[in-house]
């Protein structure tokens, strides 16, 4: 198979790209930008091979612990637990959040097979044990398997921690956080409720 | 800049790609399919350094020549002049043309300082010559920059020529080859008429 044709199908790995758009990114960088294509490839060979979890959130980072977890001016009394690493972002984008983060990397969802076990909450158990924050703020989705998985993370942890809050209905139910905009998700911070 | 930040960076050359996008992509691809990623990855790297417009009909390929020019079934009594690589790509899937290509990439367009000079027509008179088919086919796109550059083709080109057609107005005034569905460029295909 040709070059270009093998670039083409291995687009069709992107979400939301077919057959069409493929060929038109192709054509792109071949008549406009070919640098910026193959800047493009080889930091995506990079990143692919030397991105792993960070040793203390999960979250995504090429470093053994990410930027965020080894902040010194970060609050260690706040820890707030997302489901995915697109959440992280678009909380740090919001801004008005300085404390640690964990990503779950998924939600408790049993009809897909995923129980605590395949959640590795014992993960969050002992990074709870080794941060000893004084709130937990629960900042999964508003949906029925964000809400199920928050509830089952009060019962899990200990008594040490002060508080756990969860963040505040300013986020649309039923949506998804990664999508609300900066605003909504500074609101949803600031009016969260204690709940336990 | 971590190495994630730097990538959702790099993907927004790709036209119709944004910040949102990007971050969705990478994130896919880490979570996901990280081989798929850095097989693209790969690809991108060695398409964008080794390919190369062929010697003969101007299309991209990694080959002095591309598989088209060198295929010897190829009807050599046929030349489809085309406007862009997208272009051959869209006839070779819709079927019913067996000549071979020559790509203009690009159109006669004043306003943008595109002319005959810059479009590099005397490759074409020289392919022409080489090849010396008994028809030329004009497939540059029904709008009035592709209308003004076929008009123009038929005026440099020599007496050898039996005949020189356009393609078919079965192709939708206005818009682009690209899009067309296959039936509609086979018929327009079909449907050529001569105009000198």
């Amino acid at each position: 198979m040709a070059l270009i044709d093998e670039l083409v199908k291995a687009f069709q790995v992107l979400p939301g790209v077919g057959q069409k758009t493929s060929q038109r990114m192709v054509l792109h960088l071949l008549q406009r930008n070919r640098n910026g294509g193959a800047n493009l490839g080889d930091l995506l060979v990079r990143t692919m091979s030397n991105v792993r979890k960070c040793s203390k959130c999960q979250n995504f980072t090429e470093d053994p612990i990410c930027r965020i977890c080894s902040d010194a001016n970060r609050d260690g009394a706040l820890l707030c637990i997302v489901e995915s690493a697109a959440d992280v972002l678009a909380f740090e984008q919001a801004g008005g959040y300085n404390g640690f983060y964990f990503v779950l990397h998924g939600r408790l969802s049993p009809l897909d097979g995923i129980g605590p076990d395949e959640l590795g909450l014992d993960e969050l158990v002992r990074r709870i044990e080794e941060l000893r924050p004084n709130e937990l703020v629960l900042a999964t989705n508003p949906t029925v398997e964000g809400e199920a998985t928050a509830h089952y993370i009060t019962q899990i942890i200990d008594d040490s921690i002060e508080k756990v809050s969860r963040i505040a209905h300013g986020v649309p139910l039923g949506s998804e956080i990664e999508y609300a905009d900066g605003g909504t998700l500074t609101h949803a911070l600031q009016g969260r409720r204690t709940i336990s």
